[in-house]
């Protein structure tokens, strides 16, 4: 294993440190326990709070800041964040009403989360995210995986809350945003969790991991490595197949692409995967409006990457368009 | 080797095509010769033109747009782009003040933008960057590389060119910015380049490459694995050398200090090194008064980083603040 890390143990605490000093513009880092907040608070809105392993960076701390995040809650490297963690959090960011939680559905983070959650002497609601189409049930997860269409949950989620919107709406955007927005990623190599060592999963030089999850989990299957555009079309084909089993009409649609690097893919790839599956929804009659194309939750080192399609309509439009000032992502402002 | 391709001969074409597509709102992709330009051509200005191998992305496509390039000609990947592209940019781009080119110091970069120059029918000069002090000579080049300081001249460059300044001020500004700009980077892994389909280098699973250019040249020396702090270091003392060499005072000196990912570095890790090249920078009297993290000039998936510091003055920091809308680089805007 070759990292630039020094000790394991200080891997987080160093990385943290080194963020908020680069951004100390945007974010306070609080540590013990540890969570970061935007610079200035936010007065009477939701706070909404994020949080998970750490290792998908920029998610979830690139994404605090006005219009985003209010807090985001790393725990080790793909390991979820303990209670008081998102409680101290909240004590933090709380601004006269209510607490919205954005959670990955993945067993540790909810559990944690839930904890969290039934000791908060706020108001306080939870959106899970499922967007992950690759596979029901996981290593870690009971239910569909939450991947990068966390992304334009808190995306759009940030925006309603900014605009002094109250808990309940917050919650019913996040939850309807995640309905309308599906993922599938392929890996072509493993990512090393610092604390093992050593590749959490073995992968050929011939082959891919269809569906695999954003901690190296298992997807659908194990394929013979193929050209792009035969993975995008398999990838496409899953999306449209969840999106039709949930009876959502895909003819003039319009929507957001996101294609998302896990780590290890050129900028040049992940372009190159945007125009093939640009082409290919479009040929499904839907019309790509809305462009991400980046590493925007990755799997520490991994080679591959995510498509994630979602639908939008005139309210994710205009949560998705509004200006936001974080470090990760940044417009209008 | 593994990638997100189809035919090796039109990974160029599909990844410009992605990338003209997810960011029509900001440039316009024209082939055959290949160059890029902002969709909004600007009037009365000094046309600013960069390009070079592809491959290292978002350079330099990915900074066209307002207050940096008006224009990119992008090579076949780590190949020289061919006069005929910056000729054609040239004759788009063209407003009135003269053509600036901004080139990476290497050999066959140099010469295509020389006969291009030779040829153009308007005012011209052209910036030669070589930032990175890690080795004088090398596989493509006579005397210094260029590499990621080239993002804080384009930077700079651009935005005095947006402010209506004569081409010579903008030549100026360039060369001052690069004078005061060190570079140095680390490999832990080599890339491939698809055309050769096996990796550029040998590097086992103990060793890092000091020193290492942006096509996976040889650096300084092979070097065994060790603590990152160890490895930063080592990049920080050749930096300071290198303006002690230029007789650079440093002490009370207000610096920008970017550290650029080659690819396959996860977020956590450039984070990891910025702690700790900021914690040696200060102890040598410099305030590290602004911060670039992430992937700017990339070498395809390559794992490894580079320091980069640039010393500030009032003259670069204005333009450095001064809003930028490009798809890699924004703010202000």
């Amino acid at each position: 294993m070759k990292k630039f890390i020094n000790k394991t143990d200080d891997i987080l605490k160093e990385s943290l440190s080194g963020f908020a000093t680069a951004h100390a513009d945007l974010v306070s880092l609080h540590l013990e326990p540890n969570f970061l907040t935007r610079k200035t608070k936010a007065q009477n809105k939701v706070a909404i709070i994020s949080g998970g392993g750490s290792g998908h960076e920029p998610l979830h701390a690139g994404y605090i800041g006005n219009g985003m995040l209010d807090a985001a809650c790393p725990g080790h490297v793909f390991t979820s964040p303990t209670p008081d963690q998102m409680l101290a959090a909240a004590e933090s960011v709380y601004a006269d009403k209510g607490i919205l939680f954005i959670v990955k559905n993945y067993a540790g983070d909810v559990m944690n989360f839930e904890m969290a959650a039934e000791m908060l002497p706020f108001e306080h609601a939870t959106v899970l995210t499922s967007d992950d189409c690759a596979v029901i049930n996981s290593t870690y997860t009971t239910g569909r995986r939450g991947v990068a269409g966390t992304v334009i949950v808190e995306k759009c989620v940030g925006s309603l809350a900014e605009s002094g919107a109250d808990l309940q709406s917050c919650k019913t955007l996040g939850d309807k945003v995640n309905q309308r927005t599906a993922s599938i990623g392929v890996a072509l190599t493993s990512c090393t969790v610092p604390a093992a060592g050593r590749p959490t999963f073995d992968i050929s030089e011939t082959e891919l991991e269809m569906g695999v999850g954003i901690h190296g989990e298992p997807g659908r299957k194990r394929e013979s490595m193929r050209e792009a555009d035969e993975i995008v079309i398999e990838m496409a084909e899953a999306i449209l197949a969840d999106f039709k089993a949930k009876d959502l009409s895909l003819n003039q649609q319009e929507a957001l692409l996101l294609v998302n690097g896990f780590g290890a893919t050129p900028q040049m790839e992940l372009y190159l995967i945007y125009h093939a599956a640009t082409k290919l929804f479009t040929a499904h009659g839907i019309t790509i409006s809305r462009a991400l194309v980046g590493n925007y939750v990755t799997a520490l080192e991994m080679a591959g990457a995510s498509i994630t399609l979602c639908l939008l309509d005139d309210e994710i439009k205009r949560h998705w368009d509004s200006p936001v000032h974080t470090s990760a992502l940044r417009w209008g402002v």
